[in-house]
Formats: structure tokens, sequence, C-alpha cells
């Protein structure tokens, strides 16, 4: 990669949509100078993805920029945070121009939905890896953590889930037998939409929340663990689309998914007795359903119910290692 | 890595000594949540290094820390910021206990000083990489920029140049002679002190800086070109160690490595005159030395000039990935 390569790859970057008010400086100094608004708090969040790892060579630079943005974003909206700047760290081993066009397109079409401006980051040459540091706001104490849940609080799941692992599963080679329900679950692995508003609009309602990027079982566990609590889950309730349940032999095996599927980039969150009315009024302004899924006890464990009977499902958490091994098979 | 391996690493950095006022939330939730002084602006700054290209697989895992760690610290300081927040993304081939205990090291040592508090991040498998995003508060408005410098201001850089490229010679092979001497350099290289105090001592009094990360002849035409201006160095103003004197053949290869060694992590600055008294005052209580290497012109171009007389060097600028190359060699 000569200088020249190098800039031209920099160029791209320096042509993002984005111009916010808040950014005094953006791209091209030693750092980003930026001013975060009056009575706000600053919500910072950190994810990499590693080829061979977390996608797939033969992903599309799209899809992985989306990807990228995406978790980022959802780790803020899990917070209840409003999206503002971003930094990328991009090491690829070439300079492969048509792959920067790809990710950029991706990257600067979630960024401008979201209004992110893209303010500096680093690129290098080495194994491809993508490391984007997200920025957003949150009024002052108002950020939703994974510690309040109380026992009596109601547990609920924004969307509905299984269908990134059911997407993947077909990106991993699983033989298409429906070309559009495949693709639709492919593009809800690659595509999932970050419920930014959803988050935001749960400030003041919801008690405790976490996004859903290891799988539900494993994601609900930090809140139970953070706030000293257990749950049930009536797995009757989880929230299926139909897509998934065509795709499965039977709706167990959907439910099974649902509980640890991960990378769904949907909201898991509790909230009290006395606001479940808020909630319904809320989230009918976001246009995001929240399925009510179980509840928070005294307990210190996750139970999972079927028709108030408890189930002896043994399941492991989405596990991230596991994953890579999937991947290089 | 298993679950708990990958846990274990992650409890190595939650033991981190600096805890901050303004971190109202720090690793273990999905964001970290902060607060930025009142009056402040917010730099923000990303490096990347990769094993291969930015360090070699010999190194060690304390020396990587230091160094990814100082030359984010240094891109705040060329911007006159005070260091608080750090975000670190974390990618290794496997879980190497030892490894990740000596990174810590490095690490911690060199953030407790600047009282740098490790807010979150990544830890993900694959090829080794650290990518640190670093955050810091600047008073509104006095954030030192490359923009500023007008002909007529003064040229100076901190420290003395050349130190880092004699001790990566002696990291690439080169055989030592001086025991002393090459560990000297060779801790210039890996160690680097960034310039916090002095970055922050020329708020007020500089028109332009950056640090000298490419190599000073790369990095200054940073300067000159976003400030739309030219210079001249006077290379028998160069500072010189006496290490990097003993380590050359003669006086000119040691000018020529000060103009072009990278990874410095000194500041290039430019003055207007009036304020060079009040910098010679400021700079002593940083207890940090500079020197005057030339001057800023009404040119578009670079002049580098020995005791009054033109020089007709060809420099290339500290190249990234033509250092790739000799790591890989």
């Amino acid at each position: 990669m000569t200088r020249n390569e190098f800039d031209l790859i920099r160029d791209y970057f320096a042509r993002q949509p984005v111009s916010r008010r808040d950014v005094a400086l953006g791209i091209g100094d030693d750092c980003a100078i930026t001013q975060v608004p009056e009575g706000c708090q600053l919500a910072i969040t950190t994810d990499t993805m590693v080829e061979g790892t977390h996608f797939l060579a033969t992903a599309s630079a799209s899809d992985i920029a989306h990807k990228a943005l995406a978790s980022n974003l959802s780790d803020l909206a899990a917070m209840g945070a409003m999206p503002a700047w971003c930094s990328l760290a991009l090491t690829l081993p070439e300079p492969d121009e048509a792959w920067v066009a790809g990710f950029c397109q991706g990257f600067s079409a979630l960024a401008e939905y979201f209004q992110v401006q893209l303010i500096g980051g680093d690129t290098t040459r080495g194994p491809k890896s993508i490391t984007m540091t997200l920025h957003g706001h949150v009024p002052h104490g108002q950020a939703l953590t994974r510690d309040g849940a109380k026992p009596g609080d109601w547990l609920y799941v924004t969307g509905t889930l299984g269908d990134s692992q059911a997407g993947l599963n077909y990106v991993l080679g699983k033989p298409v037998t429906d070309e559009a329900r495949a693709a639709t679950l492919i593009n809800r692995h690659y595509r999932a939409q970050p419920r930014v508003a959803a988050g935001q609009a749960l400030r003041g309602i919801a008690s405790a929340a976490i996004d859903i990027s290891d799988g539900l079982v494993a994601d609900i566990q930090h809140i139970l663990k953070a706030s000293g609590v257990g749950a049930s889950i009536d797995v009757t309730q989880l929230p299926l689309s139909e897509a998934l349940l065509a795709d499965v032999d039977s709706r167990e095996t959907a439910q099974k998914l649902a509980l640890t599927s991960g990378e769904e980039y949907e909201l898991c969150f509790t909230v009290p007795e006395m606001y479940r009315g808020t909630l319904e009024t809320t989230l009918k302004h976001t246009g995001v359903t929240a399925a009510c899924i179980g509840q928070i006890n005294g307990s210190q464990s996750l139970q999972l119910m079927a028709d108030g009977n408890p189930l002896d499902w043994t399941l492991s958490g989405w596990d991230h290692f596991k994953e890579l091994d999937s991947d290089r098979s």
C-alpha cells in the first residue's frame, strides 16, 4: 500500500454525509473536538469485528459495516442514549478500493439514518478487522443500566427473537429450500435494526435494560446478576416471526432458538407494574412491539416455564468462541 | 477460549488502578457513562497497533501496552488536552494469561501516571491487535489545531529527535556494539513519554501543533498544508541526543534520522514572535526542553537549511507501509 492508496481510503471516509453542530473539529487533526450538550452525560461503547470470528470472508463489505455500526448502536439503545459520533479503526490486508466503497456505503446509510458523524479513527494494514467506538448522549442520571430490576418487575423483549441465528445457519451453509424465507432470515442476521428510538422511550419506565447480543438467556443473566434477582420466562410468550416458525420443524425448536440466538440487537428490559400502562402508550409512538415474556423474582436463578410448568431444557448461552469454530468449519 | 478464560481476561482489566469522579459508570454495562467538566470540550483520538505492522511478535506485552497508550496520549498532548478515559479493544489469537498480565502492567503504569481510567472496550479472538480510543478534556475553544501557523511564527520541537528510529534499528536486528546505548535507544522507541503537560502549557501560546508520529518532515507538512504556509528548517538546530550522536557515523546521519524518525511522540509547534518569552517561562515549569528549529514563511513548501544555505537532501517521510516491510524482513 503506497502513501497515495492509503490517503485514498481516508478520502472515502472524509466524504461522509453527516455534519453535526456538536462536532467542532472532525476528521483531519490529531483528535476530534466535540461538545456534549448541556445537562447530558456521554455514553461510550466499543465493539470489534474480526474476519473469521465475527464475519465470513465472503460477507459483503456493506453488510459488515451495517452489522458493526448496528451492534454499537444497539449498546447505546440499551442505555437509552441518543447516538452522536463514531470513531472507526479499520484494518485491511490491502487497499481494496471496491471493498472500502462498499463498506462506506453500508456505514453511511445507517449513520445518516441515526445522524452519527464519523469523527476520526485509524486505517492500518493487517488481518481484516473493524473496531468502532460510538458515543451518544443521555440526560443526566437517566441512563438505563442493568442493575435496577426488582422482584415483581415484568420482563419484556422488543421485536422477535431467533431470526438472526436462523439466518446465520444459511450463511454457514444450510441448504436453502425457500429462497424468500432464507433471504428474510439472512437479512435479519446482517441487517438488524437497532432499537434506538425504543431505548430512548424506555428512559424513566424500564428499571433495567440490556441488548441481546449473546442470546437472551446469556444476556438476561447479566441483568439478574447485576440486580441480585432471579426471573422466570414463559417460553410460550417468546415473540417468534412467521419466517422462523416456517423455517424449523417445531415450535419448541423456534423457542430454543429465540432463547439462545445472538446478535439479535433487540432490547430486553424490566418494567415495574406501575409503568406497564405508560410502556404500552410510549412504545406505540415508536412503532416497536414489545412482548412480556416473564417476571423478575427474589430467587437467584433463571427458570424457564411453559403453561405454568417448569421446563428442564438445557441451553448454552450463545458462545462467541463456539461461533468461531462454526465459522471456520 | 472458553467462556471462563474470556472472563478471566476481562477480570484483569476490571482491576485497573484509576477511578475518576467524572466516570459515572465504568466497565460492566452496555456503555460507560461519563461526564465532561463544565466549560470543556471533548478531545477524541483512536490508534490501532497490529502485530507484524506496528510491533514485532517478540515485543514484550508491557512495551506494546505502553506504546499503544503513549501514541494516543501524544495525540491528546498535541491538542493541549488533559487525558481522561480509555476504551480498549484487544484482539488475541488465544487467551495467553501471562501476555495479558504483562499488557495490563504496562497499561496501568502509564494510565495511573496520567490518571486515565479504562472505561470499557471489547476482547475478541483473532490476529493480535490493539485499538485504543482515548478521551481528554480541553477548555472550550482552546484546543491546539494544525491550521493556525502564520508566516513569521517560529517552529519548535520538544525533546530530542531520531532516537526512536535508532532504537527500532536495534529491534530490527542491527548488531549491538554498546549495550547501554542500544538499551537507551530501544527504550526510547518503546517507552516514549508523551508530552502531555507541555501540550497543555502550549494552550494560548502555540499557533499550531502536531505530534511527531510519522516523522518530522512528514508531520510538519500537515501543519503547512492545513495553515496554507511554508517553512524553513535549520538542520543544525535539530535537537540530537548524545546517544544518537554516538550511534551514527556523522552528524549529518543523525540530522537525517531526526528529520524522518517516526513514533517520536514529541510535539512540533509554531509560536508567534510575541509569545516566545512566555513560551520559555511556561515550558520551564513543565521540565520539557524545546528547540527552535526554523520559521514559518509565505511559501508553499518546506526548505531545509544549514548555516544559511539551502540543502538539497532528498528525504522520504517515514512511511507506515515501508516500515511494514522492514518489520517483516
